[in-house]
């Protein structure tokens, strides 16, 4: 029976997975940081699949994690985004191209023309996941000697987008006239000066570059604090998050697309897609046996640095096999944080389990077969939980080609997912309006 | 007879060419800045000849001539280097990759980043130019209101090399020894933290990508004036010139070479390469009517504002029918003040011829055919004058399709150009050595 709403599915990536035990599992690749082979077949495959999105993660720092822990991590060195995503988009014909990029340390001017860039390039298939970086390591690469305090990066990166939208409608669409007779290239009445004169930035534009494709690239935003959500409720298209329990995600949506309401935005115009970790197996015991196999190939000394990290704050003098102690407020991501003390209070979880489950992946997982993943994702779309997943693979190739070859078609059959791509650009495949130019509506 | 030393050839492109009449020429394509399939076109096309490089010019600005001119220009809106690069990386498989990139309006760390994930990506194909922007409307789209002073831009210049080729050589060649037995993805031994702080940067690293495959890409500047003569005696690896004479540029030579010397470095590790503008007919005659035809395209008003960014100073005010009357000393580009200032010595020039010159391209320049072109070539060779060239193309396709169909046979027949390549790395197809990582040397 076809449903009326079906799934959007992103495929968030790091190049040898987003686990940090994949590069030792048997089949990785794990060389996949610096070696576009594997990249491309990756996206051809997610294509293949009929995938909304290939969603590449990014951080900006290596040293964010003790040295004993850093030496068994493949996941703090790979590609730069926006270079990766250009060359996959020559590989590749339809699917969509997410990069993560920083409101804290990039100039508007330059994000701005390399998101319209990807965009050209792609022929209308660039997304940019606005992030504000919360790790402290970064700003130490970038001359700041204290990272930015929370509510002020949420502060900065609103500001921060209406620069970059605005730069984006620098042009009306139809400004390059190139009339070779007149000599005319473009209609300057056309062109807009933004001129921009804000608390954190002074722009004067245009952009030297035709509006994107797509308009605007679309807009994916992941942040679950109060400030977070406010944002994406004005600003996102796509919502990246990050929910314990079912219960929690219906709330966030109905949250989130309740702000989106009050302000005036159709509730359509949003996709909330909640990563999840996905492991399949032609039986669940199967699944669970790749899991735990996983796990196993996790550190201890790693495990105990990814739980410091989502908590911001050193866990490594706590004790492994007590409960996890209070821990004072920081000036860390806030959505990490809840993340962990959910867990820890509705598991009743050691520090030892809770820095092995987020060593290895800690977020939300469905771990088996085909029919109970897909079960699983009915019934967050049906519920109202979310419009489809942000899916995370254990391992690269096999885990990503065992959700192609055995959880889309059953998706499909169930029609949930698309069996062919409708539209061209990344707008359009997840059902959202090309933006109007705001200084030349139609 | 074969030549002991061969030319090196670059092509410095803009996507509908420099010329700012190009996109009215018949036959020219004056949709490509926006339309990757010309640009592929282009690449190809030049790696079939066995050019050295593909090198991207830049601008970081829209609003740099009256609004007048700017109607007219298809030099203002591009595709941005980076995300080009990288797609153009896709669809070549040798040729060089050289991206302009600002010293002024990027943070190291990210500039860094890109340039290895680029050369990563390309199998060691990237080059950086190294501009320090001299245009005062480019400073405006970065919150800056006035620009900052020339000798100033090259000490922070300095600086900002050395901080990104540091970040360049954060991990040794054997770091990521990726043992899936012992569970050890990188060696930290084979790390350094670079911990720079000095009176601009203040960067800790390590880079979050191994070290590019040429170990660094290769450092391309242009600057002519004192200061920059010294930065690039001190770390370039080919310089994009702007002589107006042979026997300025067989001084400009010596100069630099000699002062390569002086700081310990061989003469060969800088290749000198002096954009020319070459336009080839099957006569002399024809050859000129093209250049006549294409040079009738330009209006004036986009003439008299190029000659303005020439001199840092806006000449529309001035009698079109006089001389150039004398102008006070700015805060803008020396070399090119500097080239505006012989010319209208040497030839005698009004201001309407010199802005008619300059207006479409009024540097260096080899008007012929197959034969008298490779006669210059080979004189500025042979008399060290230069390595080579970066060649500019009057209009495309039609210009860069003819000199790779008729002068690069004819400059192979003689032996004064490859063949083929032999080497996969720009460094190799420039003959340049693999820079040692200063934290760990072989």
């Amino acid at each position: 029976m076809a449903q009326s709403r079906q799934l959007h599915l992103g495929a968030f990536m790091r190049p040898v997975s987003i686990h940090t035990g994949a590069w030792r599992y048997p089949g990785a690749s794990p060389d996949a940081n610096f070696n576009l082979a594997h990249l491309k077949h990756f996206a051809r495959t997610l294509e293949a699949a009929k995938f909304d999105a290939f969603f590449m993660a990014d951080h900006l720092a290596v040293l964010n994690m003790p040295v004993e822990a850093l030496k068994r991590s493949h996941t703090v060195t790979s590609f730069e985004p926006f270079t990766l995503l250009s060359a996959l988009a020559g590989a590749t014909e339809r699917i969509g191209l997410i990069a993560t990029c920083s409101t804290t340390f990039e100039a508007p001017f330059n994000l701005a023309r390399r998101f319209a860039s990807l965009d050209h390039i792609s022929g209308g298939r660039a997304g940019w996941n606005i992030v504000t970086t919360s790790n402290p390591d970064a700003a130490l690469n970038f001359g700041l000697e204290e990272q930015i305090e929370h509510d002020a990066r949420y502060v900065r990166a609103r500001e921060f987008y209406d620069v970059v939208t605005g730069l984006w409608d620098s042009f009306a669409d139809d400004a390059f006239v190139r009339d070779v007779e007149s000599g005319i290239f473009f209609d300057p009445a056309r062109m807009h000066v933004l001129d921009h004169k804000g608390p954190h930035f002074a722009v004067r534009g245009p952009l030297n570059i035709a509006r994107p494709v797509q308009g605007w690239p679309v807009i994916v935003q992941a942040g679950a604090s109060e400030a977070g959500r406010q944002l994406a409720a004005e600003t996102a298209e796509m919502v990246f998050s990050a929910p314990g329990r079912i219960e929690d995600a219906r709330a966030f949506y109905a949250d989130v697309k309740g702000r989106m309401e009050t302000l005036g935005r159709a509730r359509d115009h949003l996709k909330i897609l909640p990563g999840a970790f996905v492991v399949v197996g032609d039986t669940v015991e199967e699944a669970r046996a790749i899991r735990a196999r996983l796990d196993s190939l996790v550190h201890y000394e790693s495990a105990i640095a990814s739980l410091s990290i989502m908590l911001g704050h050193d866990a490594s003098g706590f004790d492994p096999d007590g409960p996890l102690p209070d821990i004072p407020q920081t000036n860390a991501s806030q959505s990490g944080r809840a993340r962990v003390l959910a867990l820890a209070r509705r598991e009743n979880l050691t520090v030892r389990q809770l820095a092995q489950r987020f060593g290895g992946y800690g977020g939300l997982s469905f771990v088996g077969t085909a029919a109970t993943i897909a079960d699983a994702m009915e019934e967050w779309l049906v519920t109202e939980a979310s419009d489809g997943f942000n899916v995370m693979f254990p391992y690269l190739p096999g885990g990503l080609e065992d959700f192609c070859a055995k959880v889309v078609p059953e998706l499909q059959r169930r029609g949930l997912f698309r069996t062919e791509y409708e539209g061209t650009t990344l707008r359009e495949h997840l059902g959202l309006p090309r933006p109007a130019n705001r200084f030349f509506p139609a």
